[in-house]
């Protein structure tokens, strides 16, 4: 069955499940009779492109990479230059996919676009946390009001499964507490400090020097990125309505020292960046900060630029998932298998 | 919606699962609209009972705890003493739940069971690893054939979840391999020789007074157990089939002493039973053998009577699930998520 596709944001997530669309055209037909159509794409520094009757995905594909533009792609009958809202409230489309950067700041253009694909009657898979973090309930009540589908599994550990694990695998299920290492920039660097004895300065600059943490790394190194999805899962997970600014506490790794490692590795434990969240008389308790962890810990034997999260639940007790929280094909996966549960739905 | 339900086996976990159904009447009812209804419970032991206007599931659990049976719980117009092939032919129930024991050999009773099941045109959650290891091929076609629904979530890992986890999370991704820690037993006692020291005669008497292992405990310790759970895997999830004769190599945990692990620490390695599966110009490369894995390996951090499985997959790349491997209410939990799942699509 064919689904037609809007896709807002043409990066690295976007282009990584515009790939995977190519790659698994025959199976994703045979195996889940599901044909994406794509029929337009807009981007804030590639421009734009609407083609209603769909656009040839490997043809584009080529295109984008040797131009770096959207909006001069060759296909007939193409409307370019529309802003991303104009392109929205012109296409034909079943599913938006929406990969543009995340500002966690004020969630836009992020969250303007999910409303107007809602209010047009599309649904919606997103990476962003932005509207994620900040909007989560309304944006959810709208997407009931407007009776469409609303999917978001890569805004946390990009594809390594957490939102669908819980729906389709561990529901019956009261989950009591959530604790993870959500951010794997500062795992990286921890484990640097710890397996290679390299300080501070020296595991962010190698951190830097591989893509892994910006010019600016305060988002990373100071908690905020861990904190916006400890909010998020605490919403979305537990049930609560909190922003950032409601978390008990947000501590970052630039206070550790190689000398705390240095002895934390003497006592058999080790320190990692925590994200964790709890309901207690109902009210949620949130966090992030450096903890000591026991080397039995599940989460003290997870090294280098990886993700994990516990779940803590009544049934089935403590269950951790673990893997990669970013990557080109792991978060355009993460937006495939929102599409593929959002198509079997529909 | 009311859905009947005929359990055959009414031991730890099928008592597991009905404490379950009471624990979470309410909110199965709310939230997946499931209202279960019992109507028939077999058990060599405890003897068998056939109501198929409904039994009282709380009254009948007291009653089974108390008494130890099952066949002279007081309810009018039951049929008592029917073998149970023969409840199974007269019970008119939409699921039928399979926990007797596993017969690894045979796998019986339990593969009778299933077959006649889907014959009366009920689908089927089991946690016997016999027919799963022996049968699977066979029992899917017939399910397909019946237009019935076949699930097996706590068959491995019991319920940390597995088939679900591919099913409904990692869809589109191909498996290449699977490689896990798939017997708690063997996990606790390489534990407990490394952190305290103990030797394999005092780690096994000791998972044998905590009731981890049986008297004859060599389905764990000779890795017999894995190996089903490895046949399984390569069956279910990389299109496998093979017979535990067809793998590669099974070795236990008896060879292990504690001066390895003692040599294999001071090398920063650490032990673990490993069960893995992959395929090799399409055929199936299985075994289950102690394997030296370095620290930063996701299994090497699990430690105790716990079970973790790696799927390496070509978009998301590794993930790793930890969790529980055995439990009354975790192996309860994995028929009720079998049951919920097989309920929204019936």
């Amino acid at each position: 069955m064919q689904r037609r596709i809007v896709l807002i944001g043409c990066g690295v997530v976007g282009q990584g499940f515009l790939e995977i669309l190519v790659r698994k055209k025959e199976m994703l037909e045979r195996e889940f009779s599901f044909e994406p159509v794509l029929v337009g794409v807009a981007d804030m520094m590639k421009g734009s492109i609407l083609v209603n009757e769909g656009i040839d995905i490997p043809g584009f594909m080529v295109h984008v990479k040797a131009k770096g533009t959207v909006h001069d792609f060759p296909a007939e009958g193409a409307i370019v230059g529309l802003n991303s809202l104009d392109l929205l409230e012109q296409a034909e489309a079943d599913i938006m996919v929406e990969v543009t950067y995340t500002d966690i700041k004020t969630g836009e253009p992020a969250t303007s676009h999910i409303r107007k694909a809602f209010e047009r009657g599309m649904c919606v898979a997103t990476t962003n946390k932005g509207p994620m973090a900040l909007h989560f309930r309304d944006l959810s009540k709208l997407a009931e009001a407007k009776n469409v589908l609303f999917r978001y599994e890569g805004v946390v550990m990009s594809g390594t499964p957490i939102f669908d694990l819980l729906e389709y695998c561990l529901a019956g299920n009261e989950i009591q507490e959530i604790k993870g290492i959500l951010n794997g920039t500062t795992n990286f660097m921890l484990t640097k400090m710890e397996e290679e004895n390299m300080s501070y300065p020296d595991a962010l600059a190698l951190a830097q020097k591989l893509g892994y943490a910006e010019a600016d790394p305060t988002a990373d190194v100071e908690g905020f990125d861990a904190l916006a999805k400890v909010v998020i899962l605490s919403n979305v997970v537990l049930g609560g309505n909190i922003s950032p600014a409601d978390a008990q506490e947000r501590v970052g790794i630039s206070g550790i020292t190689i000398e705390d490692i240095r002895k934390a590795k003497a006592e058999e434990m080790r320190y990692k960046l925590i994200g964790s969240a709890r309901k207690e008389h109902g009210k949620i308790i949130a966090s992030v900060r450096p903890e000591k962890l026991p080397l039995s810990d599940p989460l003290a034997g997870v090294g280098g630029a990886v993700n994990a999260l516990t779940f803590k639940t009544d049934l089935s007790g403590p269950i951790t998932i673990q893997g990669s929280g970013a990557g080109k094909l792991e978060t355009g996966f993460a937006i495939l298998i929102d599409v593929l549960n959002m198509h079997k739905e529909m």
